[in-house]
């Protein structure tokens, strides 16, 4: 796992790396990430992600450091050197402010981004019958930072949050603000009712994840009903499915929230026909 | 500047100090930490950050790793080594989860925290004539997480909203999270109001500073009447006087807000009988 890395223009083994301590990712999360899917050895809609790149690092001042076509080449560098030929895997990339010499929270000018980018497997992928199982969900309060529109590594709410989910037997959590639905610690939301998908607007309280936008395009395509409107918890409670999306996860029903069946408890009709659309993606 | 700095148990040159990019720090800002002021070349209320540190580390469920007595000898030996004896240095000390052999949100059992600190100047402390030329700072919307009574290192709104500040000819943000003033990026905030020194009351959306402390028990102990009471932006902006706190800044005056000036645009009565108490205490 992690055999070969990327890390500032070297490829490396993964024990070899290191990063100073000063980085500012690490003294105060001043970096962006990305995570790409990769099927059996072909990037899954590279180009949405790297434009996402491109909007996050612009979002936080951080210069574009590379074109689409010097990154794609460092991800196939990555698949290749560690013998990526099969199953579900992906690329994580991180991207950081980099060192300055000492701790200041201003942000200092001309400092060179750290850049570090691995392969793993994607654990969390499955197959449609893995998936229709279903899974549990918990509903908590959003208490993530505003603008998490912007993918960033300052993550704490995110992993306490997944952490409380697999505390309660679960596997994810969906967040609510102010009575409505935001996301996922990280995945987004999307519910069916009486026909119709739904999913919450973009806003700056919501990641635009790639999974999400594949999904509303695969509706719009296929004739499938859908509307990007606030769901209440109300509306959630009550919905005759519920999915959440994710570059890892795909498309995954959420058969039980908070500890009660989604309507009959079981993956619904038009999730088996989404994701059936998506797995044809690859 | 930070000649020798302590990491996992070893001293050394900073040039030398690498950690793991799978450390959570870096990744998730899976971490907390804490600044502490050194006088000449004595810590300064090092067992209230201390029980602050072990608060923290609790929150977020990172075992406590060392006794009072333990974290101390770290410090002194970093203040030994760097031959500090003399001006106003501190400490920095970060500690996060440590490094697993792979990137996942989940936080795991049974890792080894890394933990990271260092002597540097402390650049923002200023004698009282210094302090009493006054400060500027601007308001904006507290885009933070809520939980931000911990002292994490997802610090990304924080170092957008001081880089605001800058950008916008001041030095610090005063943040409102529904038209109630929190706190400001790395301070904590005060105001006077026809003789009575008032701050917001702890919540989760404020953290508990030491100078926030030590200043509401010397205004106890010198019977300078003081509330722990929600402050609007508009109480704010019609405030006698309005203080920001940290252990770096003590307690500074902001005399142009939003570029206008506070009452008459000088540092107050109340806080130069402030400071001068504060500054008594080292």
């Amino acid at each position: 796992m992690y055999k070969i890395i990327y890390l500032n223009g070297r490829y490396m083994p993964i024990k070899e790396a290191s990063i100073s301590p000063l980085d500012r990712g690490f003294l105060f999360a001043d970096g962006v990430y990305e995570h790409i899917q990769i099927y059996e050895n072909k990037l899954f809609y590279p180009e949405k992600h790297l434009a996402r790149l491109k909007r996050n690092l612009n979002a936080i001042n951080i210069p574009a450091l590379h074109s689409n076509a010097e990154w794609l080449t460092i991800f196939n560098t990555l698949i290749e050197k560690n013998h990526i030929d099969s199953g579900s895997n992906h690329i994580y990339l991180q991207v950081t402010r980099g060192a300055d010499d000492h701790r200041a929270h201003v942000i200092p000018e001309k400092l060179t981004p750290t850049i570090f980018a691995l392969t793993d497997i994607s654990y969390l992928t499955k197959s449609i019958e893995g998936l229709a199982k279903g899974s549990r969900a918990v509903t908590i309060e959003d208490a993530r930072r505003r603008d998490c529109c912007v993918k960033a590594i300052s993550l704490l709410p995110n992993i306490l949050a997944r952490t409380y989910a697999v505390e309660h037997n679960a596997t994810e959590t969906i967040m609510l603000r102010d009575n409505l639905v935001t996301e996922c610690a990280s995945c987004n939301v999307f519910i069916v009712k009486n026909g119709i998908i739904m999913t919450p607007p973009l806003s700056s309280n919501i990641l635009p994840g790639i999974t999400r936008e594949l999904t509303l395009e695969l509706a719009a395509k296929n004739s499938m009903p859908y509307k990007e409107q606030p769901i209440t918890k109300d509306e959630l409670q009550n919905a005759n499915e519920v999915w959440i999306t994710s570059s890892s996860r795909e498309i995954e029903p959420i058969t039980t929230l908070d500890n009660k069946p989604v309507a009959d408890g079981k993956a619904g009709p038009i999730w088996y026909k989404m994701i059936t659309l998506y797995k044809d993606l690859y």
